[in-house]
């Protein structure tokens, strides 16, 4: 296998800033769809670029294995977080740099290199079994016929997948769909996520005044947005970490005791998160361990915050408004629509007098379980035990993949996560990173997962 | 008068961006400060600019009317309030531009038109006494001795001014000082502050990762800062308006009934709040009426706050920590050492285990309170009844002026408090203006005042 050469294309790929949050970048979301789209037709895949009502999806074929083999449906995302803040990184962003066995990029991780390493396995699969090298990969037979659906909005919660896999049902109708946006355990433990939480992002305005005033003038007699946008994310959730917002809670789904001690054989202890975030304590809800925090517990997190004067030194101003990001992840048998209608009923009858309140949903994904006993993640399994020496662990993520419940829900097949990040890659963070000994791993693992199936 | 060669010098003045809360314009503060001494020097004053801890003063004085006239200590400040949001100003902040009779520039009302008054003031003095008109200002002799102070840091809460009065009480002795930074009630209606309000600025930094880290995996298990800054902010006040740190009321003076009666005769109403700041509701502590809010009772407004992604669109992160600024206006007999110990123990005393706390003291100013009885605020109501047609009303400001508390309590004289401008000028705000027709009235109430003592 020749990793420098797929580094070499890859370096390519996340050279591109594709930030799908940011209108400004709406030409690099485009030039990463076309990246993908050439590479698929070099591979020798039927391949288009396909427009949804936000950034689009790229679509790739390659069915030559024939009716009788199985078909796998790949799903990966080319669409990255944005950088910020930009100062704590070591070095740019968009210019990868491998330091010390680890590739430094923003999207390396989130999903650009762990997308590429299932294209580098059909690339790989494509050789060998071509008849003449000089054509190689043009000629070859994969073991199994191979879809692949990747958008360009996963980061900004996937708003138009649902909508763009029910439209193209029967095009995408597979067996099983496999993705790698998840992370193994340690380099030789692997990972396999059964569930997903989901997600309800909003964004929060609060404005008291018509303009930014003075503190000293008018302080005392009106009200200041900064400290009202403060109370409200205040009475959302008290000092135990429980969330206060009625009917929040009612639907979760309670594990039975077997699901729960399964879930915390585990090791995701207290250990690893101080050691992965640089928290001086882990706090959450009372009742509730480490992993079933992360896998199966709702959350509220406020995810930024901004208003009045943030610059050097002191301004003494109210100004007339404030904002903040807020989200809340969902589990199995929440609702999205639902918590949202709870979240804002919420605030609307929490807020004073003579405060104008705008609240406005960002995005939104559902919560997902697979069901786990099928031959596809006895294949996954296998590839695993091959290449890393270990059976995988099952375990629910806290993570949210909004795909993964659109493809369950709509084409009614089960998702294998087979994810090769290590959980301090620092996805959507600065300096995110993914461990080239983990991409030629991912790489090998997936070439037998094809072959397994 | 030749208002409009005045205009024109202001508009040179007004356009040096001299923002003294940020170090990227020290170049501009010191312009200013060199703007003001080439000036005095025209006008014939020996005048210096005299460096500090900090940004510099412009000393000058003119001493020619002799040993048995009073002294006027002038005192003033050259730098301004940072112009954002940059957006919401319909002109730049530092390319003055007059429409319908305002002059529409950052630091035209605070401070630098109103100082200008007194510049002006003094140039017309000087012009009318002189022997020969060919040499005009130069020649002329003043009805008083004059000294001038301006300082560059009162935006900043004049941090260097208590030790360079103290330094320089000799030289600055004066029978009284005036300034005009504060404002009118109408265009007809004179008004004289007879206190001020100190503040004790601060900023607060909430760190509990040591990156940013992602809110999936995460979220549920590490504590969030935004969350924390909020709660902390939260139990700064009730929703009432009290503010909750041990201690912060028990020095405040209580106003007798004869004082209330007296205060709650100026015409600041719940309607000139709303009309001047677009606030649908008037809100501040229960038990006072809004003149005994802002003039006599000490506030607590967070004036800037930020953290996480503030950008377009989601982000799923918890940041490693947050921000806020945060001041207090204090009134008489607090004192601003005491109430930021009372601030800072009771945050440390409420920050949850595991929390970074850091609390920074920006600025800080004591209140002040003048003796109205002396024969130079006669002079003042004299000389506003001869310009403006009615005697001012006094009343008690909301605003700071760290330099009045520290020129009564270094030098022990009171300060005349003559301001023009108008409550709808904007000042901190964008699209800060003063009116022309309140210059002219300035400059000539000026020349009654120095005239009258």
């Amino acid at each position: 296998m020749n990793t420098n050469s797929y580094l070499k294309e890859l370096f390519d790929f996340l050279s591109i800033p594709s930030i799908s949050a940011q209108s400004s970048h709406k030409k690099d979301i485009n030039s990463a769809a076309v990246w993908l789209q050439k590479k698929f037709t070099r591979l020798g895949f039927d391949s288009e670029v396909l427009p949804t009502e936000g950034h689009p999806v790229v679509y790739a074929e390659n069915l030559k294995a024939g009716n009788k083999k199985a078909t796998v449906l790949i799903y990966g995302h080319y669409d990255v977080q944005s950088p910020d803040p930009l100062d704590q990184w070591i070095t740019d962003p968009f210019k990868p740099e491998i330091r010390s066995g680890n590739i430094y990029a923003r999207g390396v991780a989130d999903d650009k290199g762990q997308l590429y390493t299932w294209i580098a396995a059909i690339e790989e699969l494509l050789k060998n079994t071509s008849v003449s090298r000089e054509v190689h990969s043009q000629g070859g037979i994969l073991p199994v016929n191979v879809k692949f659906i990747i958008e360009g909005e996963e980061e900004i919660g996937s708003k138009n997948l649902d909508e763009f896999i029910e439209r193209n049902r029967a095009i995408l109708s597979a067996n099983v769909c496999a993705l790698s946006d998840t992370h193994c355990l340690t380099e030789s433990q692997p990972l396999i996520d059964y569930g997903l939480r989901g997600i309800v992002y909003t964004q929060v305005k609060v404005k008291t005044l018509g303009r930014d005033v003075h503190s000293g003038i008018y302080g005392g007699n009106v009200l200041n947005p900064i400290n009202i946008v403060a109370n409200l994310i205040a009475k959302l959730k008290d000092d135990d970490q429980n969330i206060l917002i009625p009917g929040f809670y009612d639907s979760v789904r309670v594990l039975n005791k077997e699901e729960r001690v399964q879930l915390n054989k585990v090791p995701f202890t207290d250990k690893e998160i101080i050691k992965e975030t640089g928290a001086e304590v882990v706090a959450g809800e009372k009742d509730f361990s480490v992993n079933e925090r992360a896998g199966t517990r709702p959350t509220l997190d406020v995810n930024g915050i901004w208003g009045g004067y943030t610059n050097e030194g002191p301004k003494t101003i109210i100004p007339s408004s404030a904002h903040a990001k807020i989200s809340m992840r969902i589990v199995p048998n929440q609702k999205a629509d639902n918590v949202y209608v709870q979240f804002e009923n919420y605030l609307q009858s929490i807020v004073p007098n003579g405060v104008e309140l705008t609240i406005e949903l960002l995005s939104t994904a559902e919560s997902v379980l697979f069901e786990t006993k099928s031959k596809y993640f006895k294949a996954a399994e296998k590839a695993y035990e091959k290449v890393f020496g270990n059976k995988p662990i099952y375990e629910l993520s806290g993570g949210t993949i909004g795909a993964a419940a659109a493809i369950k829900n709509t084409l009614g097949i089960d998702c294998v996560l087979m994810g090769y990040g290590l959980p301090d890659d620092g996805l959507h963070s600065p300096n995110e990173k993914l461990s080239i000994f983990m991409f030629e791993k991912g790489i090998k693992t997936n070439i037998e997962f094809l072959k397994n199936i």
